[in-house]
């Protein structure tokens, strides 16, 4: 039985496999992203350290930072009560997101607009080739 | 044109109509809950600023706080780069989980075992009547 079943067990996942997953900045608790993850991917997640999701677009395995280097090494684990949400503390390298910004949620309603109220952190322009 | 429509043009809804929304504590950032809504508890939401959910199990709208009090006055709102997560941020009265944490992450991975580190803010016992 490996270190992290009894975690998998509290876990429902949904009609797709899915369990979505709130990651959040261990340093400043911003929240960072959301995105999924399969059985496989979490029991990754729990075995390596490092934040793996499932792509729903690509319908594949999504070792965040693959590509951009911007990898998450998980600081803190959380199940909520109903088992069907993740909370993870990480360690962000870089930005999270892949438009520059470190936070995916750089926007803020404000009345009516929505507005970019954060400091892009990397040039995405340099970080992904042209044909991501 | 309501006030929150600019809000509702940027957010996509999955194919049963629903877009999940995390629940951020104002105050010290803990995230409180993660839940679902449709486009008009959405606009419902940003009109009263009120949090107000879709329940997916009672598949009814769901005022938070309706039945225990622990509403969820809104601060923020932000809506992430691809506008299918919302998250915002709110003043909770008492606590956001039915079983009396003020977050619905009140456990947390520990090796193999998942140790609620949190105290209970309320008794449930006294809040939600048998029937709920």
């Amino acid at each position: 039985m490996d270190a992290s079943s009894q975690i998998l067990d509290a876990v429902t996942f949904d009609d797709d496999g899915l369990v979505p997953a709130i990651t959040q900045d261990a340093m400043t608790d911003k929240v960072l992203m959301m995105a999924y993850m399969t059985e496989d991917t979490l029991r990754e997640t729990l075995d390596t350290g490092q934040m793996v999701y499932w792509s729903r677009s690509r319908q594949e395995r999504w070792v965040k930072g693959a590509t951009s280097g911007h990898a998450q090494a998980v600081e803190e684990v959380r199940v909520d009560c109903d088992g069907d949400t993740l909370l993870f503390k990480v360690d962000q390298t870089g930005g999270a997101c892949h438009t520059g910004y470190k936070s995916c949620f750089y926007r803020r309603a404000d009345d009516d607009r929505l507005v970019a109220d954060r400091e892009k952190v990397f040039d995405p322009d340099a970080v992904y080739d042209d044909a991501s």
